[in-house]
């Protein structure tokens, strides 16, 4: 569903980029260095049945035909990939849940007026692409979880409709109350679009791409070259998913046949207004329309026209949709574990697309089984995992990571008891190693990295995403992120990314607190110009996507090597330093906001008591001043620092206490595993977060106003974004409390360790 | 020629927003309190004059014909200017000059290939706009002083044209040499694109409006909105200013009739490449063309179309002029004064347009003739000024301030013995008032604009001034510089500008060392959407620019009181703290400048050294590493640093003594106003600047790769960036020097004052 190529450039370090040589021989985190040596050996042997044209191959031969959830495809590559899971040696089965998924019956968008013009809603075929022409059984382009309804309004373009989009809209005098909104992709994540302009009072939601950020633009549109043109429509679903993922019907209960289920109407993560994606071509047609302010600078995309605001003409939409329940139908296969059964490692990755989902997500799916082929041959030949390793194709994650959130629910408890790492990849490309993970896996991560040969260069994935950071961080024009990140990779260890949302990763950190990895290639190219539309076929994506389908196995191997090692290993590979850095990094972060926000209400403040707004404003334009806000009070961040300190403490005395342990008794090394396994979900809090319960984690939740995009600390950070100050001041301690819970688990681990 | 409406807008204080009733009883700078309330009644009855409809009916009549340099009613309305001036009662004559100003006589511009198409290179008459059509006597659209040619190449986008655009290219492995280069208008002055393109070795340049910058992008455009629309051409001279203003062939001398000349083969500001300015509509055929790598993000523009690099398409350009001589006519007013005869207030803004020129420089020009009326009205009735006031309407201020100049030189002497200002003004529009001055002569302008009031919002222009800059760098996306502006609004006085180049006040501050001003309003509505465009017409203006000519009058009463302050002022208004104060901070920038060059060379060399470029890049696109340069030395800034600290004293108590200065006599009064006339003299140096003498001012100078914007401390700051390291030393010395001699100065004038 998430699109890696441009979100997912983290990791690096300019230090290390000479050191590739030197880490293919340091033991492995949590093996002794004969076990080290022993996995380098099964690695490679791994390595050598992974096959590009095989994982080219299986790719469009999954990617032929219309997979959405409920299609006869999707079923069909369910049943192929059981097949060879069977055939490789796995214990696999299909999983079946049933759930709500809406599916368009009519939709419609008309401009009224003296100009009418009624929108083309479909994507025709583009010459030189036989699938695109495939479209049998594909479904109308539309965003799942909107409204149904049939409104007539006035049209407003808000941009791409983010809160701060719509204080500008206020200060222009522009009111969205009983309107339909016009709005960009991009900024933020699409199902927050038609949320909050439902929440703003609009009647109803028109998304399109705007050829500045998804078109023309970056590069020249397919067929020509890689990026959208002016057909293409990115669908999607604007599921209300920074509440709770999943099922709306059976909220943190599997989906089951006979599971309860709530009414239509009690499910709070579905939208109420009607919401329809379309093209840029489509696109101007209504954008011309508009009258109105000039919008501002920000605001202007590349069609060639003035953007205004509006609102003018008349708008009439049609959305009805089909509120049935479709079957979903989860792959699962097990390779049982030799010495340790009961705790798992879970590989997962979406198989269902928006339409025939080469890129996203057949291009990593077609990976992952790869590994499960490489894995399955392994065993064969009489080689068993340590631990068990669990490979999972779900489906049902477009909607709202259906399949993944289902199954973690209906197996939450053993989950929690068994899993200690859950690994993700979806759509892949050609590029750099982009990462999202927990913090304990990052020196996992930066490990395995280092052992990847970059198909395009020869050096390590590792010292290839680590230049690409440092270099970018010091282009003229780099963005502050980048420099960050450039300073990142400087530390000497692949910098990871925060978790927020977007993919099957999800439920089982945010909801269940299993530490979990989201990799992917990416950054070269350009397969995310055809995202989510009907443009994303086999020979795009061949095209543009990953030709030669090398990096194809470089996510086989790099996910294969975290697969192998946390299965294998003696010790989980877990370290904590870098939690308890990052941690303490964030918390300065926070302190630093309040100060921000306090220097910044009290510089408006000034300013309006000044009577400065009205002074500066053109009379002949409608302009109002920002609203006064309250006053930011003193927040006391002394629990989160007290309990910063400390895990730093412990951290490091586990992470030393961890590199230096010798070989440990059975039962000790039991005790030390199970405190490790649990130290993940020692982060959350059963109590969730404000007015979304289902997610528990207190570091990392996807944004309640970003959707996709990572929100750290998430219980004080969005308490004082949001300027509810009691609220902060209770996830300050909230928060303390589970840093607080971490350090006694490491402590006693430590103390096992030495002992 | 420069246009205020976006460059201007410096000035403001948010402290100071609600002190306009007390700003005007103050005493007034140079005045006793006595002199202060006659002033201010004199001032009162200068205003009483003015009239919006008669500054309209003039502008009208001027604009109604094409009036560029040489053209029939170019010289009419310096006849007409004459019979006012003397009409009203002043001492007037027209300064005949004589220059080299190219004209076309052909031009022609083909894409050549399989898709040939020829450029049009005219501006149709607009519906609604009866000037637009009166096209009899106009040139076509042309830029003034490239080279002849005819030249046919591939062609290559080059973005805004700026030395990083070119570094950019050659790591994007594109060779301009031999091409014929196009490049947008925007980021640095236009001379430069030809002249940079030239010194990259190509062989033609083609210069356009994008849309994004000024076109459709920005607003409707005409008629139906104020901007740039598909036909519109930007003219302009691209003559090598930054070495030096005024007719390449009598560098240094007025070019009077029987001036000394050199041959045009020597003349060092002339181009030598041919270039054609383009419309969007035009370029959007070339553009498109253009095959090669894909631009950069930065680059891209607002036209419907993937913006290339190129080379590809073979282009044929010709331009071929006309070098003989042209008659220039600046008009000269003389309002003789009673007690000091021999100091001089200059006051001056050029008449001559690229077309009709009603916004630019017309709306300035009838403001000036408009006080002129005024101030004859009050010498008719018997009021003589105590200085001599000097009013002049240039002449060929368009192809390279050739009026100003070569009256500035033909009179340098004398300027240099008795003029203690020069006040400038351009074009004018509706907002804000925005200046540029020196640093002595802010205090000046902080209370002059405290005593005008603003047509739109009733507050003083000083207070809306100070209320959009506070605002400005309150709001989100404020830009660095936008902060900074507000920052300095905050400090309770009217900031103003640095002086660059882009009117006539250059001659006059960087080549004679005469303190000046240059000030507009602008801001608010578009009136720059047509600049020297043949759609600058009367219609337009009266439409977009200042509809009632409200800001004509609030130009006249700025600029008049000015004029009159300094004209009757017992001892001339300059104060210096703001001179130190401004100098120190620019010191301080000069130092974090070398680090951050040090710093950002080091990350750069090391980056080098790990190959990092090589492995970050696309191995499908061609990309090569920056080039490594030379270290940064450490630079001893200790000279400047002493004499700022010692300018610092010296100016503080030559401003107390002069804030609580008595009576003097009149010898003294004499010797204090002499000190202060040669003040900013002080500050230049005869050797000039490197590889430009004629710019001899150490503290401010246009910049060599900047064009318009001022470059402060220009010897130490352009040998820094330029990284050579010996030069920045040596003026470190020069510019130490140049303060040392203003300390001395204030010194011994405030021991008069104290004495």
């Amino acid at each position: 569903m998430r699109t890696f190529r441009r979100a997912l450039l983290c990791g690096g370090l300019s230090l290390g980029l000479a050191s590739h040589a030197g880490a293919q021989t340091a033991p492995l985190l949590g093996f002794t260095p004969q076990g080290s040596a022993a996995e380098r050996a099964l690695e490679a042997k791994f390595d050598s049945s992974l096959s590009a044209d095989a994982i080219r191959a299986r790719l469009q031969q999954m990617a032929a035909e219309p997979n959405q959830v409920g299609s006869p495809h999707d079923k069909a590559n369910a049943e192929f990939e059981l097949a060879q899971f069977k055939a490789w040696g796995w214990d696999a089965h299909i999983e079946v849940f049933s759930v709500l998924y809406p599916t368009p019956k009519a939709e419609s968008l008309e401009l009224l007026g003296d100009q009418p013009y009624k929108a083309q809603l479909t994507e025709p075929p583009v010459a030189g692409d036989a699938t695109s022409a495939r479209t049998d059984g594909a479904l109308p382009a539309y965003v799942a979880y909107g409204g149904d309804g049939d409104v007539t309004a006035p049209l407003v373009y808000v941009n791409y409709g983010m809160p701060d989009d719509y204080k500008a809209l206020a200060r222009m005098g522009v009111d969205v109350r009983g309107k339909i909104v016009i709005v960009r992709y991009g900024a933020g994540w699409r199902g927050l679009k038609p949320k909050l302009a439902q929440e703003h009072g609009a009647v109803g939601c028109i998304i399109y791409s705007d050829p500045a950020d998804d078109g023309y633009g970056p590069g020249d549109a397919y067929p020509k070259g890689a990026w959208r043109n002016e057909n293409g429509i990115q669908r999607g679903s604007v599921m209300d998913m920074p509440v709770r993922a999943g099922d709306p019907l059976t909220p943190d209960v599997g989906a089951t046949a006979n599971a309860p289920r709530i009414p239509i109407a009690d499910a709070n993560t579905i939208l109420k207004i009607p919401t329809l994606p379309i093209s840029y071509g489509q696109a101007q047609h209504f954008l011309a329309a508009l009258g109105g302010p000039v919008a501002p600078k920000g605001w202007r995309g590349a069609l060639p026209l003035t953007y205004h605001v509006g609102p003018a003409a008349q708008v009439h939409l049609v959305v009805q949709s089909d509120w049935s329940q479709k079957p979903l139908y989860d792959v699962i296969a097990v390779l049982k574990g030799s010495e340790r059964p009961d705790e798992w490692v879970v590989r997962g990755n979406h198989r269902d697309g928006w339409v025939y989902g080469a890129e996203d997500p057949l291009s990593g799916q077609s990976a992952l089984m790869e590994e499960a082929k490489s894995l399955g041959a392994m065993a064969k030949a009489g080689w068993r995992p340590r631990r068990t390793i669990v490979y999972a194709s779900w489906d049902g994650e477009e909607p709202g990571l259906l399949g993944s959130t289902e199954w973690a629910e209906a197996h939450a408890a053993e989950l929690q008891a068994k899993a200690i790492v859950y690994i993700n990849s979806d759509g892949n490309g050609r590029g750099f190693l982009g990462t999202e993970a927990s913090y304990s896996l990052r020196a996992l991560l930066d490990q395995a990295a280092g052992d990847v040969k970059d198909p395009e260069t020869g050096v390590s994935v590792r010292q290839r995403a680590l230049a690409n950071l440092a270099v970018k961080g010091a282009e003229p024009g780099a963005t502050e992120d980048d420099k960050k990140r450039g300073k990142a990779a400087a530390s000497g260890v692949l910098p990871i990314g925060d978790l927020g949302s977007g993919s099957d990763y999800s439920p089982f950190v945010q909801h269940l607190g299993l530490a979990s990895i989201n990799l992917g290639f990416g950054g070269e190219g350009s397969s995310a110009g055809v995202y989510h539309s009907a443009y994303d076929t086999f020979e795009h994506y061949d095209r543009f996507g990953d030709p030669g389908f090398h990096y194809g196995v470089a996510l086989a191997q790099t996910s294969g090597r975290l697969v192998l090692r946390t299965a294998n290993a003696e010790i989980a590979p877990l370290r904590f330093t870098n939690l308890a850095d990052t941690v303490g990094d964030q918390v300065e972060e926070l302190k630093k906001l309040t100060r921000t926000m306090r220097e910044r209400t009290e510089a408006i403040d000034k300013l309006l008591d000044q009577r400065a707004y009205s002074l500066a404003a053109d009379p002949l334009l409608s302009s109002a001043p920002p609203e006064r806000e309250a006053a930011v009070p003193e927040i006391d961040f002394k629990a989160l620092e007290d309990a910063v300190t400390r895990l730093k403490a412990s951290a490091k005395a586990y992470d030393e206490a961890a590199a230096s342990a010798g070989a440990l008794k059975p039962e000790r090394r039991n005790q030390v595993n199970a405190l490790l396994q649990g130290a993940e979900q020692s982060l959350t809090d059963t109590r969730g977060l404000p007015g979304r319960p289902w997610y528990r984690h207190l570091i990392y939740a996807p944004g309640l106003l970003t959707g996709y995009g990572s929100k750290t600390l998430p219980g004080v950070r969005e308490a004082l974004e949001s300027r509810r100050w009691p609220e902060a001041g209770e996830f300050v301690g909230r928060t303390a409390a589970v840093l607080q819970a971490v350090s006694d688990r490491l402590d006693k681990a430590t103390a096992l360790l030495k002992g």
